[in-house]
């Protein structure tokens, strides 16, 4: 899809300086910029990069001075990490079409209702006393069991499957093949060795605006509920374990785990495949490094933790850059010892 | 649903000391017990709690003689976890309903026979010559491929796609979107860079009483079998290559890994987000702590592993004491070389 | 399926020594040899084995001088890892066949077009405007969205998602609930703690002979394309963030992450649970060993780096051997400190 720079000014109420007649087809990054491609520079550290771009147009700031002469055309906004936003938001729009109606075959269970303007793809399943908001997109082969809750415009992506008694807020998005409300781990050690899996009766809740990953899975409580409150972003292959409880607008990135009845703050952020153990509590906005292991509840809000026991983040990168010379410390310690 | 005190005694062989017309609705944990809930006490280090909580009774062991007085009902058995668990299998017997008979649209091959009281859901697919047992209940959206057979009262939840030639137990429990049976990871490098797949010719083998996560992952072997030995405990989004076997009754938790051909003991416990490398043998009953890496053979059964490349929990954890304090280390070694 | 040895001599164009009427049904790794099972000897590391194992025939190369007695059957090939990898992939042309035409319900759309030769099984969802090649087989449960390209000869398994505007190469294989062109993860921050969608409106590009395994994840692009190249080959659980490019040839092994925007070269090798950070290069012939982190670009190619933040894994082993004894390293500068 093309659009002039005339266009795009227009969408996201800017001015151009330069030929607003020319055409883009692509967003490209400004250090990488082609001609019909459009640029955005918002982090002063890539300044240099517009003097040099072969990008058609660039999204800058209003308040930008260049320091050199610029070759491309500019679009000026009040900011320029959102004009591109906007762009984005804007394109996303016009090409992305809801879909509307009920695809055949598809299993509708009884007593199940489903408010207006919604969508049901083929092999899309609901089961018995469901309902399903305004709005609310089922795409293709997504399970949907008994008893389950969806509120106003949120979109179930192909594949997604939301067990028995599951309640999912308003403006959520899950994304293909995430798991919701599966059965919690819960076995109980017999004396032989063997276990007994212990019953998980309890369900999963998901409150407003909330969006689940791409073969997420989330258990449900072995009894009272998962909550993931709102506001969360989860990213793909995240494990949430029974009875966890995930706080307002924190972000979960992909690959990470989080045991049993453990409770994550809010504002928090966890890089990817962190690790988290169970029954502990973690305060707000506490951020948690990629690969690190949490193994105690963290009361102080606001700190960065790393590490595979996570503990500081600066205290973390001093260790570990004299790990990195232990055998020169070994050395000199040979030393002294030769010495003495 | 709400239960009388009385009702929950009859239920689990104990003997209400209290109002046994109260009732609950709820199980709460303890330390967070309150009006309408029930709790239980089997752990000592919770037993402050019981004379402070809000629940509206607390299932206690017989032989718990309080130290204080105590304000809620209590719900005396022999063993109060015993009691626990039976109390949530009853609720879970009254609640979760199986079910029965075959919707439609569903596919079933031909040569396939499935045994009685079984169930299978809209969507299903089932191969050729499949064999399923007694009371196989065969959800919605399951893929089952060709020759596959599956023992009785075996419970296949949604999405789940079991490949060719696999073959499960009886009272085997496998969860929404695991993958039993899909190719092992086996290429072949040839002289221009390039890989050639070697073809994955074999199965696997789940034997009784297992229960495998959801959105897990189980190859096939390159020839003979992959396989998971009766009792096994696996938990969501774990990775099991070809080849592996995993023995008798051992748990595995969240996002492990296990790689190719190596071969676990029994009643082993792999905490979460394990990786254990291909080809080797881990002894019966070793506990390998959550994030830990295996790289060698463990031969002496019943340790307990932790780190990135294993070594005795123990000593992991004096190392680990001193590398967060490396710096201080550092600057002693810094005075004394000043000295000398 | 039983063969005898002169059979399987044609089949890997070997000579026989000694019984050829004999039969084998079976492939053992030649350490575990069994009467009925065929074995091969590549590496000289197993040599010994081939003079005590039991299996009925032994796969060697046309130059092994046995330096003791032999009492199993020999095939002579020229070179035996070579007729081992044909004997395999002569069984599955054998026993794997292809499936053909379309299986009922299953749901095409409108201006989609499939080649000849081609499967679709039952449940498949293939949307609008889709083009599928010559061969292509798509297996049961598999959604396809709107505007996909697939080359011929791929094979789409069970439960696999491929989201709109996808482009698939030829000679692929994609396993079963993998998931291709989910949303990217990417958030913009809100001045009140909440989080705003960044519409991903680019794609996901997979060259010729691509292999993706199960239950893996690969996000769209924001704009543009992720693109994994030609022959690269990723197992299972895999996440692949938006932006990504996977150049040629290069080998992911399960669990591993890499994150947005990040390059990686050609010919590399990603072992299972490396975690890579959002914006960096990775030279090409890069080897990441197992739960590797990588935190900076990689410049120089063919490395080999190891640890939580990986560096030369030579390195990595030194230190942390001495990471192993800093309990004793500790003590002899106590020791040093009482001498001054």
């Amino acid at each position: 899809m093309e659009f002039n720079l005339n266009q795009i000014a227009g969408l996201i109420h800017g001015k151009v300086e330069g030929d607003g007649n020319q055409t883009v087809s692509r967003i490209d990054k400004i250090q990488e910029g082609q001609p019909g491609g459009i640029s955005f520079l918002s982090n002063e550290k890539y300044e240099n990069f517009i003097y040099e771009t072969k990008a058609t147009a660039v999204i800058v700031s209003e308040d930008f001075v260049p320091a050199k002469p610029i070759s491309c055309n500019l679009i000026r906004v009040k900011n320029a990490y959102t004009g591109f936003t906007q762009l984005l938001e804007a394109y996303s729009q016009m090409t992305k079409k809801s879909s509307f109606g009920v695809e055949q075959p598809s299993f509708f269970g009884e007593y199940s209702i489903q408010g207006e303007g919604g969508f049901r793809g083929a092999f899309s399943y609901i089961g018995k006393n469901c309902t399903l908001g305004k709005n609310v997109q089922i795409h293709p082969h997504t399970y949907i069991g008994n008893n389950v809750k969806i509120g106003d415009n949120t979109i179930i992506h192909p594949g997604v499957k939301i067990c028995s008694d599951s309640v999912i807020g308003n403006n959520c998005e899950i994304h293909p093949g995430a798991v919701i409300g599966s059965d919690g781990f819960g076995f109980a050690p017999q004396e032989d060795g063997t276990y007994k899996a212990i019953p998980q009766i309890g369900n999963v809740i998901i409150e407003d605006d909330v969006s689940i990953g791409a073969n997420t899975t989330i258990d449900c409580a072995t009894m009272g509920s998962t909550i993931i409150k709102r506001g969360v972003k989860i990213d793909n292959l995240v494990q949430i374990a029974h009875n966890v409880i995930i706080g307002e607008n924190t972000v979960i990135a992909s690959q990470t785990g989080i045991s049993g009845s453990t409770e994550i703050g809010k504002n928090c952020v966890l890089a990817g495949q962190v690790g988290i153990v169970g029954h502990i509590k973690i305060a707000d906005k506490t951020i948690i490094g990629a690969k690190t292991g949490i193994s105690r509840s963290i009361d102080v809000s606001g700190r960065t933790l790393f590490g595979l026991i996570g503990f500081d983040i600066k205290d973390f990168m001093k260790s570990y850059s004299i790990f990195k010379n232990l055998p020169q410390l070994q050395d000199r310690i040979k030393e002294l010892e030769k010495k003495l």
